[in-house]
């Protein structure tokens, strides 16, 4: 078994654990007021305690790679494998009791991931990629949009606490104003999931974490999809912009993202 | 038995029954590509023949009640209560593959909303509301935000293919240039019920049908939310704007939508 294929098996097998038990926490979380303290109390421990679990178990298995993480430092390793992890993506949403949060890990090997799983415990669904090996859901092949115009479908737009509102402006007036549609579910990973398997046209960010965004670009390209390249010497530890979709569409979502963010 | 508890659980059984065979329907056509012949008819089968089984069971069952929907013509009544029924809401979700879809059902007497389901397949979440008779989820009372400030959470925007392009760009700017964020997962009756269980501060849309928006209103309200008071005499033939929300956020709420829409 090859070490890529090796290490896509045992992340689809840790993300499913890994989801499984935040989905625990957020179900008794979900019978607490938002606003209580108990509430903030259960979040901060299940974001943490499914943090330690994955973390333990890419120790484990593979001591001498890499992670990359939100909340705890970065693990340095010798095999040049790093291990990209975001064990709650779509923490606004877990928060507050809807269900579109998911499981993004991803896996790079000299900066390039090569490896991608995203799990959505609610749903059930497990996207996943490898490098060279195509892209499914629930086992079954994906493949990004084919569709060559904005109107064929919505387009999901990165937008957090941390966008300039005037460039969420831009970025939403980019796309009505050419006929399109945007989306937002809250969930980075998710939305990079439904770009690959063509459920969206694509995916537009001024700037995403590694953990937030490897698998899935991964993921659209696998499925055929056209991407952003990344930078494999910096992407990892200080993040990237993300320009992921159809390749028939990809050049239209280039122009949005032109339109919308400052020059780089 | 009062007639609006009756309701209720007819409702109930009918939701998650419709629910069901609609999700039968999307697992099938999830096996398709989106572009193929065969993905558009199966999407049309779903759609009819869920309205259809809809239909069936409220004739069968409230033979003088009155029927308003998307897609066939209006029943009219005799016995004061009209059935107000969206089987897909969220279909261009529906129709993606993406799973944020739901059937909705209200019950109006003498054009008010007495009855709100609303059920998603995908996450088994049941949303349900009786006029003085509280708000629940999967049997646990829903309680609307008791945030005060928009920077607290995100604001549903409805918009769609039907919305000026130039609104849209408005309603975005009036919230994100507040601190405030924006939400959009493309299903206007599940956007109501977050908004009812406080996952969401509120949902603002210039104009939406009655049978998207009718069982998330009743919701909001019996969640102790506010909301923009409809017309019972127009309603349900014409649709109305739509502002719900928290309570306290709901002068903000309001401010957004005279910001943002033309003056009816």
């Amino acid at each position: 078994m090859s070490s890529h294929q090796d290490r896509l098996d045992f992340a689809l097998d840790l993300a499913r654990q890994a989801g499984q038990f935040a989905l625990g926490h957020f179900r008794a979380i979900d019978t607490l007021a938002i606003e209580s303290k108990g509430h903030q109390d259960l979040v901060s421990n299940a974001d943490r305690d499914t943090e330690t679990l994955v973390r333990d178990a890419i120790a484990a298995r593979f001591p001498d790679d890499g992670i990359v993480g939100e909340e705890h430092g970065r693990v340095h390793g010798t095999s040049g494998f790093d291990w990209v992890i975001d064990p709650i993506d779509g923490t606004a949403n877990f928060v507050r009791g809807i269900p579109q949060w998911c499981v993004a890990l991803a896996c790079a090997q000299d900066g390039e991931p090569v490896v991608g799983v995203i799990y959505e415990p609610a749903s059930g669904e497990m996207f996943s990629a490898l490098r060279g090996g195509g892209a499914f859901v629930n086992g079954k092949p994906m493949r990004a949009s084919t569709a060559a115009s904005l109107t064929e479908g919505s387009v999901m737009v990165g937008v957090s606490g941390r966008t300039d509102p005037k460039v969420a402006v831009a970025l939403v007036e980019a796309i009505v104003s050419q006929g399109g549609m945007f989306f937002r579910n809250a969930s980075g990973a998710l939305g990079l999931a439904y770009a690959a398997s063509g459920r969206l046209l694509g995916y537009v960010e001024e700037h995403m974490n590694s953990w937030d965004c490897l698998a899935g670009l991964l993921m659209v390209e696998e499925a055929g999809g056209a991407t952003l390249p990344i930078d494999p010497g910096t992407a990892l530890d200080h993040g990237t912009r993300v320009v992921a979709g159809g390749a028939a569409i990809y050049p239209a979502l280039s122009a949005i993202a032109e339109h919308a963010f400052p020059p780089r």
